[in-house]
């Protein structure tokens, strides 16, 4: 299933993607798609049942904002250095084990909301991600089976990044990486039945047009299993948690000089195959 | 006021401590106490009226349960080596800016609470802590002064750490910072009134009954309202957010070898001049 949130920020209602590409409505159904609605196999088996007997009512998608396709996100985890092009493009050794930074889930918004580009940034930068959903409470996960069986769903994550704040200001990354909007989640949340092998995904991510991203999920040094049983080990996990698993290579920081790092006004589209695609507008903050 | 929310894990119920020391009920005037609470001012003023006119009921302190004094926690950000006498027993240079790491909100659990020491862990530490609550949205914050009208009030937080899952397993900190139970906050939220100078507070910790760490915020490199600007100018703060401030010397990884880490059976107690008193028994995960 594709779930998704549809209207103003803060007051969303959950919608269904149908195979025919019309979106649905489930208000009627459930009272929003969030952690809970995750860990709740009836809750999302009468969704199911739901639309299989077409009593969904259909939406009219015009005009309609889509927002994060989960309400009240746990936390957000995210690995860095997860592609071995992205690894190579940024000068560093493949990392021997996941490193782990945060995102706060307030920096969530829309795949289609503006990016604001914080004051004082020169070094904004883009970041397509698979976004892994956490559906159950997972500790100390034993194997990359007992894992995947801990995931709810895929999504598209944009972990766009402040680099100068991330790498030039002490510390560790967390600075660059929580600036206000800068995690752009959705469109929707595809059920992990419906993603047969995550490691087999293409993502692509464009700025005003032109190609910069270009990878698959085949690159990925951990794969989704492994990240999710290794974050288990240090941390639990739970419904509506979300993991960003790291981005391939085109970042603007692996550029050659002079590195074309975001403004406002720039348009920033990506996509994961299978799992939509965003665009967003940058803007001054 | 001494804010704080009394009941069992998820049920909690606000109430406040008042100036003789009896616990009163609050679930008659606020449904609980959250960031909605802190920044609405006519809610603060209603429980400010009723306890001066002597409306609230008294509640039986005995066999309650103290639950972390704010529900909903935003994001739990946390300044690191904040103090000079913690930073040269670490033996790290004093930093040039703040350093900022994230605990998550869901590490946060009762003053009172058992603390688990993860599974394969050896280097498990102590952190006695000033957590400072956002009680306004702040974003570019010009002042100091700007800055503390930000800040609702403060607690006591442990921020308890696995330093071997900290700096011995690649990437950042936070592999090492977010083990469940790893933020034991309270016992009470104290508004910013009754704290004329957060500057001047003592900070003791104890380990089965011996004293660690006996420090005063004096000694920050980078006093609260210093911080507050500064991370401001890198992610907004919401109310309900959280920043630990840093800790003072005399941890478990300061120490001589072998360096007293903890284990399961050790009791911890906290304190903080105004802030009241924690105390924590461990066990194993």
């Amino acid at each position: 299933m594709k779930l998704l949130r549809v209207g103003t920020a803060g007051t969303e209602r959950p919608a269904l993607l149908d195979a025919e590409g019309v979106l649905r409505d489930l208000s009627g159904i459930v009272p929003d798609i969030d952690g809970a609605l995750l860990a709740d196999d009836a809750a999302l088996g009468r969704i199911r049942s739901a639309a299989e007997a077409g009593e969904l009512p259909a939406l009219d998608a015009a005009g309609l904002r889509v927002g994060p396709p989960l309400a009240r996100i746990g936390k957000v985890v995210c690995i860095g250095l997860n592609y071995h092009d992205h690894a190579t493009e940024t000068g560093a050794e493949p990392p021997a084990e996941p490193v782990i930074f945060f995102k706060a889930a307030d920096t969530v918004v829309g795949p289609y909301d503006t990016v604001l580009v914080p004051r004082t940034s020169e070094k904004t930068d883009w970041e397509v991600e698979l976004a892994v959903v956490i559906g159950r409470t997972a500790r100390y996960l034993g194997s990359h089976e007992e894992a995947l069986a801990h995931v709810a769903g895929y999504a598209v994550a944009h972990d766009v990044s402040e680099r100068a704040f991330q790498i030039e200001r002490g510390g560790t990354w967390d600075k660059g990486k929580n600036c206000e909007t800068f995690n752009p989640l959705g469109p929707w949340l595809v059920t992990a039945d419906e993603v047969p092998d995550p490691q087999q995904l293409s993502l692509r991510l464009w700025v005003n047009g032109e190609l910069k991203q270009d990878g698959s999920t085949a690159d990925q040094i951990f794969p989704v299993a492994e990240v999710v049983r290794y974050v288990s080990q240090f941390m639990t996990l739970y419904p509506g948690d979300v993991i960003n698993t790291g981005t391939p290579a085109g970042v603007a920081m692996g550029q050659p000089e002079p590195k074309p790092f975001l403004r406002a006004g720039d348009v920033v589209e990506l996509e994961i195959e299978g799992l939509g695609r965003q665009r967003q507008e940058l803007k001054d903050a």
